[in-house]
């Protein structure tokens, strides 16, 4: 018999801006992108185009808007719990909802207390997962980029027929780190995105690499460290080849100076790293 | 102790065209998209930088290469089939490997035998996962973007302290349509892409919608239906408002006529259908 | 002393769906992005922030709207002269308004008459000027991916110090075709647009080219040979390299097969084709 | 007849990385696209694929390399000159070169002395024109993206059938400033860069607005002032909608807090601000 398997429906991508405007003081701003995801008891509109179950995506979009009003927003992660607990709690037919937040940075223009700049040029994240009676964070950032000019090698790797690349002492690694990290209780979640971000730089730059899965593993490890209500982190970093330019045929020498950025195809290296005697988490929570 | 977890690696995104030079024939030609992702006895690498297990990225690119000229390209799901089992069989350290393909279809210009237009929005995708013994497929697309003018209607929904949308028994349905589909058995995979996406825009069309969650079912239904053996399809289903223009304040009657097409935020409405009876593959497999 | 300059404003990509649903029989669509750009006594605004002379660029959207509603959207360059026209008389500041159009091209899914699957990968387009009491056309399209796998050679260049390129007799062509045609007198745009794109497509797959360069002034001639009233058309083409893999390290011959698709950098090659008795346009004439 | 109208070919999008790496110092690195557009008395490979003037696009590539290699890359601007001055000296046939340069921005992360991030979401753009004799630079950056969160003001606009905006005191301003400014003399760029980057800032901040329109005039006017060498600037900016959410009918109230931003249609303000008294530049000096 066909039946109907996993499923979840919500409204993506509401893009929400709230301003803080403190009487007399400097305005500040939080700039979000939330995407909300239910499941549960949803077979009827799926099976028969029964909607009675169904809280509209606009109704969940207006949610987003109205306790960003009412409540502010202030830590992604928090935000995330408020709105993932209402769904739940309010809606019979709702067991689950997953909440995606992406956070972009804006700093103030110095001068007039109302005027700011977008800066950097990674994103903040966060994904929420509650089941009616548990709640998982995990925190994350995407496409921080960030290049080593030394300390890279590669060399001592398999060889088959179609291996070709040279061996290499010197190489610039480069990647855009996509990193998320699974909290196991609820905590401060300012600090400990500062933290991890800067672990995420020092174990960067800081570790002699043999290779793009050597770096990040130590990446991943100084998070843990750093943090040690982190369960486990996922990295996910695309090799971004710097390769440097042959110029031999006409006579000029790079001598590790100029280099190739090059777009397609590229190196992509995930993985996890975790503590040994951490919870597991069920593999529908969102990463 | 922190320890690794799950981790892949591989080339992603190598663009290769295949070109077939008949004598005296037309030319055909294949474009493809070829992602690898290799798992396996890969500790080493990750915690001590030792690369003697890591068959170097750059070798798996030219392996795409190298076989696309030996075996050439016929469907990708068989190229699929034929690295993934390559990079299992003669690396000793890789037990799993993953290859995804995205191909871009093109069509000749009339007149001269090497002349081709590219045609149509959509892309044709495989996934394909060997672990040794076992071999997994997921056929699928994306980007087939679909819209109904009429026999869409959405009402009785759920109604909450947010909930403001207006009922409607006419209103434009447009997706792009994301599909996979797992077979239980290897087939003839030419002839089942082109029935399943027959079948996913038959039942788009011919299903009076009450709701994106029933048509969705309804053409996950329509493709396990034409096809015996697969075993299970998940969609993915962005709901791309249109939303009628309300011109009253100026005296203008849209009459069902004019929409403004948003880009954000969108529903998305995500659903698996399969046979209740279809063996389970193991959650990492690719799709 | 510091003065304003050229400056235009407007609305841009308002995206306008204008559905046909004639009694009983199949519904037709048009799908449009519409960009309205508007010149004129516009100095109050910039230099004292008096408005009073600003249509404001939301009107300009409803009028989008509400033109689409009362007159219908025919072919793009119709409904652009109706748009600019309207701008340049009713507003009295206004002396100059250009109106762009992308068309996204749908075809009918059999079955319904009212199912649609957007088609084809390319945009088309136009941009419509209006001082008053002249109207010029440009009609165009873009993303016409278009490649041949014989009859392109590439040899007898230029060299200097750095010239390195190896001289071929068989190459692959490929470029993504941007070109945009003006009208010296207004005409049937529809049969006008299908006879340049069929101009465009034969010359590129009947030209045996030696450079990318030559087959430009093919497809412009050309256009210009099929519609006698075309003044001057304008190409854009990004040299889409396919490199030709060489696997002879690993012992394998591509023989003319395989090929990489090379993102960036890429040639690109821009000319114009013009008759040398057409009228001249203004240099701030849309394009 | 049908004739060959203005042409140029060259390499776009050269992704170029150098790094300096001095004994014993903090390396440091500049991360440029480099395109080149190249014209002169090319009519043979247009009109018989004679391709004897033609340097090819790949020794064009090579160039970049090869003289970021041996001059090293300072400042855009000046590396734009050297390239353009290199490519009309040397090629008898080329009488005007133009090239275009983005850079991307990096900052060291602390510790290493050869680690780095990327920083900031603007790219900073320099066009070079020269002709054989003379030089035009443009210097500018897009992608800028800034908003007041007070201070902004529009009403007292022009109304019409159309025209259903509502007039307010109070709104959000946010666009993404592209903005380029035409040089009329060589001089120090990166502290020019600075200067005009920072005006930029100010007058965006500082001016209190009752159009975008007026907010761009005060911005091009602040860099002209600032650097006295400057003949002209262009400014386009798109109108980042951000609307105040409506939420009463669900008895929320945002009182200026609660935004929704959004993505298209969206206002597009383009103009120039020049010196009365500045020598024009031709109209095909690249901007």
């Amino acid at each position: 018999m066909i039946v109907l398997g996993a499923n979840q429906y919500g409204k993506a991508e509401v893009r929400v801006v709230r301003v803080n405007r403190p009487d007399g003081g400097p305005h500040t701003l939080r700039d979000l992108s939330v995407s909300v995801a239910l499941s549960g008891a949803l077979e009827a509109t799926h099976l028969t185009g029964d909607n009675a179950a169904v809280l509209t995506t606009d109704a969940q979009k207006n949610t987003v808007f109205a306790f960003a009003a009412e409540h502010g927003v202030g830590e992604i992660e928090d935000f995330g719990i408020l709105l993932a607990r209402h769904f739940v709690s309010s809606q019979a037919a709702i067991s689950v909802a997953r909440i995606r937040i992406e956070e972009y940075a804006w700093e103030p223009i110095a001068g007039t207390g109302h005027s700011f700049a977008r800066s950097g040029g990674e994103v903040r994240t966060a994904a929420v997962t509650v089941d009616g009676t548990r709640t998982w964070v995990v925190s994350g950032l995407r496409d921080l980029v960030v290049l080593n000019s030394a300390g890279s090698e590669f060399w001592g790797f398999a060889r088959d027929r179609y291996t070709t690349l040279t061996e290499t002492t010197d190489r610039i690694l480069a990647t855009a780190v996509d990193a998320r990290w699974r909290h196991s209780e609820l905590m401060e979640w300012a600090a400990a995105y500062r933290a991890a971000r800067e672990a995420l730089l020092a174990a960067f730059g800081q570790t002699h690499s043999y290779s793009l899965q050597q770096t990040l593993f130590a990446m991943g490890k100084r998070v843990l460290e750093e943090l040690p209500t982190v369960a486990e982190i996922r990295l996910s970093l695309p090799n971004k080849h710097h390769f440097e330019v042959d110029m031999s045929s006409f006579g000029v020498e790079s001598e590790g100076t100029v280099f190739y950025a090059a777009d397609r195809p590229y190196g992509l290296i995930e993985g996890s790293v975790l503590r040994d005697d951490a919870p597991p988490a069920p593999s529908d929570v969102a990463w």
